[in-house]
């Protein structure tokens, strides 16, 4: 049977392992293939293409309930549920989303972007099962990294605590390979484990102990604690965990090995309550250049097949702002011993793997805990450090919480850098930067600002870095920059809540926020070419925001456009409409911005055009909506 | 010494356990008349009184840092850092806080009202110290509770892999009370832990499988397993899984023998990198009656020492919101066994032990897990359930994430009901329900409602169990209803997005939300004494926010004041401004609200009062912002 004619999971049942290798093969040729020209996650899916295969064996997807956790690891499920044909367009408008939706299929059965939910679904679903008194199984599959975060680890203290619901917990741990030095015992236990009735080393070595001549047949209490101590010897160290807990632990096992994988899933099926399948697999299994570089193929952009590297792109392109970060705080730091820089398990990401290697002390990577490393910084901040933590606008919306409560009701200087603030691309949805503004400005104490370009975020770095009357707050999106010069040093701070007029007209007063600012520059040139005049407002700060500069100007114009690339539903022109309405200017505005919807997979650019975000087309909304020149839009034809 | 020459814990230096025991024995007369009279906290603070003074005998308060988790265990905390003299104004206004706040006393390090926060913030405090070369203590006290909350978790995680770095978690377990048929081995094992060099059964162990005939002297890697494994043997479960994590387990000790606190506290001290001391404490200790009943006595209303009963209150009160919204939805639930009502650990506070009582089966306390409860509900409803998540507004921040990441984006109808939304008196800033209309109302799919009374309430929750579109929200103020008849069976839903209009007037639009409509009425009849003819309308949503009904009010009376119990910033208000901009409506619109500020603890009529939200100063600030009928206000005097 070929890969391409497996619409529905169940097919694979009753393959045989040379034909269950077979499929293996073709989903790792189908996965390099695509991920190699579209871009989009390589490791994580490499890796579990056995234990998805053996794990569908032992389920019927019909009844059964799986989640993934984070869906990236789930590009093998989706060949083998019905999107083989279209998983050439992969990550693209239209195409097939780059996690699990349950939109899209009928066998994603819970979608994620973001890490350690899954445990919490499957429960929910185990739970209603049994409720419903049927009697179908629920397995989620974790990752290792996704475990450190703090919802995963509420789950599984709930769920050992319910030995009678059962639920599969499959632990894809990629870190701990089995290596030949320590993977003989844990293989050997394993097997054990593996044969019912369950024996157990406790068994052999109480007879052993019972037959010690100093001990006779009757244990002491001291000899009963160690006999129950006995289970915790033949796990591994995460299982003495899991095991204390109140799971079954099984395992580790080779997470490439089909016949293994298919023989402890089965085994774990038949376990009462909650058991917890630790597998050993390697991230990029099976190609070998993502083998060897673990961290640099867990997500790439297109790339040569043969030699693992990148495709060079058309254009050179500025510098990412999450690379203008990184450096300009690096070289911050590099003077004032008093800055750290927190990362939650994106090193990589936030650019803050240069940081690392400059300043190892003065950083710290929590994993994947991003509450953690909120009043972590809090913690600091009351001792005198600057703390920076650098988390994108989505993940940040976890430690919403120790924002309000360690932060600012302590007014504590913490600086927050929200990379991949607005539109993501080919995320989508679980990755889009769009609440940021509206669930921090609500918050007293804290300040927020948004640099109109890469040199701008390099003063903010020193605003943010400099200020120390309470928390403050920096968005900046994903990608390059506008390709300004910068500085590489002697970067000025900025005076906070005040924004700046960028020009001067008397027709519209536009009033741009952080990536906006630029675009609304570009539509003033083409209001212009229709003879409307726009005044420009970089307002750079949305909290305190600059009413002495827009109020002024909006009750003199009378006509106002607020441009943003966040969600309109209390985001940066709700905060306009707050200060012109308690200040009783009464004008018309229009905001522009993020409608309320979810913003789909697609690129930057298309996302923006399905929007209405380009700068045209917010000329032609404003020469509609306030009614300008009605001929010269005729004459344009736009 | 008596208690009220203490005003720095360093006193406590020196003093022998005879001395100590007095001044345990003033905190727990203090704190018990103080907690009697003015109502709060009672049970965890009499709990940690030995704990407290023990460790503060070990430390240097001026220098050393303690974070507190929770800071309702911190009274006595507070009785012995200067607050003595003031303590009887606990949770007044103006008085001594519930809490602790960095602000009140130099001595509280961390504030905190939520669980689970202190071991990042000590740990954060611990690297700041390592940072900048200094050498002093940091300490979290967390209870057993607060342990199961995600972020402590987390904390621990990281802790747990960084041995260089010095860190004290004080367990205080008030689960546990060492009974005497466990409590021998583990105060034996303890026993030998305390004393320098750390000796361990190990070692004993080790000998005796030595001189075993059939071993030898070398041990089999089998065996060194099982001698690796014997440290665990000594240490509880959760003992066993701190070890695991990195942690030197220290105790369980007995939390009210000041003599062995003392000691382990000093043993602790002396250990590198992260040290647990697990401290076995009785919440109520020393009042017989709390110890009896450790719920019913966690916090109270103003009491009778005597009899333990609560005082009589000087009139009888309209049924609280949370115990009508219990009473509704078990009758519900009753005739629909998709119901399933979950709780975060606050099955009294939501009123859901009466849920709990009737249908045990549709009922899930997850613990201070509330990140795990709602993606646990998005799971029961992706099988059909009707989840019906019970949290606090405040306490719901927690879940951000898992709202907009798990629910909304997957359009899953889960049902939040959020108890204490607005101002929620004497627990002051970190529990006031402020801010969940704006953190809520950015998030694409969710509806988001409140009830004018708590017979709307009733409808409402009819509606929100028949609304399965998309999730849900009700948010409702802690404390009593309006007084309005009640209905015991057939609720009628409410249509989704629709308002109610109450009163028609010319000369301006009043938009109430939730608890301000009635005082929205109230306004009315005010400013009707003024010659001033008010519409009332019930908004019921904010989103979907009626706008068919709002806006073409609005545009004909031209004078709109929205009126919510909640914070300003992208508030109720806001959203109706969004709203008028959208259509065009430029007319002066006034929000009444909370205003950018943390409000203090206070009654809720202060603390409403300060805000300037009674129904006559909101008439007044209306009178003079749309200069009404100045000679009007002269002659009524106002």
């Amino acid at each position: 049977m070929h890969l391409s004619e497996i619409t529905h999971p169940n097919q694979l049942h009753g393959l045989s392992i040379p034909q269950l290798e077979e499929i293996a093969r073709q989903i790792r040729e189908k996965h390099l293939q695509t991920v190699a020209t579209s871009g989009g996650h390589l490791g994580p899916g490499l890796g579990v293409v056995e234990l998805t295969l053996a794990l569908y064996q032992t389920l019927d997807l019909d009844r059964d309930k799986v989640t993934w956790d984070v869906g990236h690891q789930a590009y093998p499920h989706k060949l083998i549920t019905g999107r083989y044909e279209q998983f050439h367009t992969l990550r693209q408008k239209d195409g097939v989303a780059g996690y699990l939706k349950r939109c899209e299929s009928s066998f994603d059965h819970f979608g994620a972007g973001h890490a350690s939910t899954s445990i919490s679904a499957a429960l929910g679903m185990a739970l209603a099962r049994d409720l419903k008194g049927e009697d179908y199984k629920t397995v989620a599959v974790i990752g290792d990294g996704a475990l450190t975060g703090g919802m995963a680890l509420e789950a599984i203290n709930h769920a050992g605590h319910m030995p009678d619901t059962n639920l599969m917990v499959v632990l894809n741990d990629n870190e701990m390979s089995i290596s030949p030095n320590v993977g003989a015992i844990p293989r050997y236990l394993n097997k054990m484990r593996l044969s019912p009735p369950m024996q157990f080393l406790t068994d052999n070595l109480e007879e052993q102990f019972k037959h010690l001549p100093f001990l006779g047949e009757s244990l002491s209490p001291e000899l009963e604690r160690v006999k129950e101590g006995m289970k915790r010897l033949a796990v591994s160290k995460v299982g003495a965990v899991f095991e204390e807990l109140g799971f079954t632990y099984m395992g580790p096992v080779d997470g490439h090995n089909l016949k293994e994988l298919i023989e402890i899933f089965r085994e774990g099926h038949k376990q009462k309550g909650p058991v917890l399948v630790h597998v050993a697999t390697t991230k990029g299994k099976g190609y070998a250049i993502a083998e060897k570089d673990q961290v640099g193929y867990h997500a790439q952009n297109p790339f040569d097949l043969a030699t693992g590297k990148a495709k060079p792109s058309n254009k050179p392109k500025p510098p990412a702002y999450a690379k203008v970060f990184a450096h300009t705080l690096t070289k911050m730091a590099e003077d004032d011993s008093r800055i750290v820089a927190i990362t939650a398990a994106m090193a990589t990401g936030t650019g803050l793997d240069k940081f690392q290697a400059k300043l190892p002390k003065q950083y710290v990577d929590v994993g994947i805990a991003e509450q953690h490393a909120v009043t972590l910084a809090a913690g600091l901040a009351c001792e005198g450090m600057r703390p920076v933590v650098a988390i994108y606008s989505t993940f940040l919306q976890r430690a919403f919480d120790q924002i309000v409560h360690d932060v600012c009701i302590q007014n504590l200087p913490v600086f927050f850098c929200l990379d991949r603030a607005g539109i993501v691309g080919a995320d989508g949805p679980t990755h889009q930067g769009m609440y940021d503004i509206a669930y921090l400005r609500c918050i007293p104490n804290m300040a927020i600002a948004a640099p109109k370009d890469e040199a701008e975020l390099q003063q903010l770095l020193a605003t943010g870095i400099g200020y120390t009357d309470g928390p403050i707050a920096v968005r900046y999106p994903r990608g390059s920059g506008q390709g300004v010069p910068l500085l590489d040093e002697g970067w000025e701070a900025l005076p906070v809540g005040k924004g700046e007029l960028l020009r001067s007209g008397d027709d519209l007063l536009l009033v741009g926020y952080g990536t906006m600012v630029y675009p609304a520059l570009q539509v003033a040139e083409i209001l212009s070419e229709h003879g409307v005049e726009a005044t420009v407002i970089n307002a750079r700060f949305v909290k305190p925001l600059d009413t002495e500069l827009i109020l002024p100007l909006a009750e003199r114009i009378g006509k106002v456009v607020t441009l943003e690339e966040g969600c309109l539903m209390g985001g940066f022109g709700s905060a306009v409409l707050e200060a012109l309405a308690e200040a009783g200017v009464t004008v018309q505005v229009d905001r522009v911005g993020v409608p309320d919807i979810l913003v789909d997979h697609a690129t930057p650019d298309e996302s923006k055009a399905s929007l209405g975000l380009t700068s045209p087309q917010i000329a032609e909304r404003i020469l509609k909506r306030f009614s300008f020149d009605r001929q010269a839009i005729a004459a344009a034809g736009i």
